[in-house]
């Protein structure tokens, strides 16, 4: 496996464009990716009961497995909690591109991203992909251009793309993101999309897909709060020309990795970009009965405000990591439970096999206050693990939302 | 019912004091509680895991169904993540004022409040209670010491006391309570003590008490964190005289509506004084199929930091609340909610059967900007409702929470 530039256009067949339409103010507000053949189309969906009309639709889509052969995403506003109205909005900006193109509306997918509660500016948006669907086109700055455009308060554009081999042939995985919460969040849904040109079965992508945000995507928290947008979305055009992966044999797992480093890597950039963060913290559970433990433990840990304030303070209050864990749900003996945390700036032992230890608190602020913090806990309850991705909770954070809309 | 003097000195037969005995550096430290006779006891517990050892203490007593004679609690130190040395030092603290008692250690109930994961001190708590049993009296300025002497950084003790007729006889709850959260949560665990001289049965006792719970400490959110010590306990001891209550007529109805006027009102007053809490929040759900929903569409509202922290700026950004209702594992239709928000300086539709409302912003901030302000959401699901109680999410809890320890 190896990085290569840009994002969503690098597999073979994907081109895209990126536009100022004006529903913000002055950035890139109109995505639009088009694959050269139909794709194949699997993804997750916001588990939030109020879902925006674009997640319905494209469930629907899933559901039915329509092949995908364009997608177009507005930043801006999210069309959620836009009643019916809603629905009939999103169906129009399918329609417009699916014109466009010369296809069917149901082989668009769309995406929106921004504020709650207000009616899109449908008109706008219909003359915005009119007048740039000529405009979309292959090659990595069409990509970025996307990546740009889907951004709502993002400090910076997320993309990676990843090669692999696959029975001789050339397989290519791009994906871009936008983050989630810290500024605006009612502007900044988490939304990413994975493109790749890997010829594979739905079922055996569908498999991928849903492992892969299971590690990814959901083991991330800026927040705490799911929004009414949420999507993952990853479209395989078969492109490469490899033997199709039917089967979860080497190929697969080949693929299958090189996903789970696309989507770790835009999962961790999202966190990254949480503004008003100051740290980035990766939480390790080892020693648990099932990786789905370890992973709830961490979650537990990574969302917790006082461990996310503690942080921001540079404090080594371990106690609350201790205190988040017991309320997770997960039983365990907090009698043998070790606890260290690690940065570059060395490791410090807080708790060993349930015993507090008594530590120089200079040296746990020094490894504290670097940028990144790794947690790290062992318990005595079975042989697995699993990783959780989150920031400290700041002054900026609590500025940032208070004061967005008024 | 009529509100009275004191708090859980306020009953028949309950004598108590409070002292400084050195664990923290000037506030008193030390609280006790005697009935003059044996009482029944129920309470709640903590559900983390991570159980401090006079929880653990504690729920040996109740599932034995020891008569309580005597409460012991310090503050200043959790005696949470102690080991095995927590767990002799409990004993001992029980040990020490059932011997100055002349009682069994099991007839005491222990509570501590403070740091995580540092041994008691103790030697100090043993010669504090040695010295101060023959300060335990009765009247409300011992219930105030006692009420002072369980506090960390509340910045006001919590009392409340009501008096009730229960065929013929005065029947007197009286009730004290410290504070979770916003301030040093560490050291800011939830206790409640509600002391009664009803007469009544363990099982009515322990349903009124596990039903008034649900309805008081269980609707109310400062920073979502369970702590390792969190405990209500409801002590009666009989000396009202009233024929003994042993099924849900009429007299059970009349103690348990006192009951929940004293837990609410605690569980309130522990709200009001979350430091760095700028705002009282209180959250109404109509139109539920089950109370229970009810009440968990309104955790998860209160619970959220975007709309805490919307709160915090005195911005309607009423979207922040249904996309926490869509999370919060409830299923409604989103298109036939309802949604205002009110203070005394008036009430604003902001969503109207799924439709969002044009509102005058500048009367939203006039509505929104009072200290206390209310979010009632009617939905279409069924007949029930429920109410949850919080605070906004300001600076002030990240710099508390950030900087406490370093």
């Amino acid at each position: 496996m190896k990085t290569v530039q840009g994002g969503i256009t690098a597999a073979k067949g994907f081109s895209a464009h990126g536009a100022h339409i004006g529903i913000k103010r002055k950035r890139n507000d109109l995505a639009m990716i088009v694959s050269e053949v139909p794709a194949l189309y699997s993804g997750t969906f916001t588990t939030n009961v109020v879902k925006a009309a674009p997640v319905i639709w494209n469930m629907e889509i899933y559901k039915h497995k329509h092949p995908v052969m364009a997608i177009v995403v507005n930043s801006g506003n999210a069309n959620a909690c836009t009643g019916d109205q809603g629905d009939v909005d999103n169906e129009r900006m399918a329609m417009t591109l699916a014109k466009g193109l010369g296809i069917k509306k149901e082989n668009v997918l769309v995406g929106s991203t921004g504020v709650i509660g207000v009616e899109l500016p449908i008109e706008k948006i219909i003359k915005g992909i009119e007048e740039n669907i000529c405009h979309v086109k292959t090659g990595y700055e069409a990509g970025r251009l996307a990546a740009e455009a889907i951004c709502t308060t993002d400090t910076f554009t997320k993309e990676v793309a990843v090669e692999i081999e696959i029975g001789g042939k050339t397989v290519t995985i791009g994906g871009m993101a936008k983050g989630s919460g810290m500024i605006h969040p009612n502007m900044a849904t988490m939304l990413s999309y994975v493109t790749t040109d890997v010829a594979i079965s739905f079922d055996m992508l569908d498999q991928a897909v849903k492992d892969s945000v299971e590690d990814a995507y959901n083991m991330i928290s800026v927040d705490g709060d799911t929004s009414t947008n949420d999507m993952c979305t990853v479209i395989a055009n078969g492109m490469a020309g490899n033997d199709i992966i039917v089967e979860e044999h080497e190929d697969y797992l080949t693929f299958k990795k090189a996903l789970d480093y696309v989507n770790k890597t835009l999962a961790k950039l999202i966190v990254k970009d949480g503004e008003g963060a100051s740290k980035f913290i990766e939480v390790n559970m080892y020693g648990t009965r099932s990786k789905k433990e370890a992973q709830v433990l961490a979650m537990s840990v990574i969302t917790s405000n006082l461990v996310k304030t503690a942080f921001f303070g540079n404090d080594a209050n371990w106690g609350r990591v201790l205190c988040a864990m017991g309320y997770s749900g997960v039983k365990f003996d907090a009698k043998k439970v070790t606890l260290k945390y690690e940065s570059i700036a060395g490791t410090i032992d807080l708790m060993v096999n349930g015993v507090p230890q008594k530590f120089d608190e200079e040296r746990a602020f020094d490894i504290i206050k670097e940028k990144e913090v790794t947690v790290n806990v062992f318990l005595e309850e079975g042989t697995s693990k699993g990783t959780a991705w989150g920031c400290d909770l700041s002054y900026e954070y609590v500025k940032i939302n208070g004061e967005y809309r008024t």
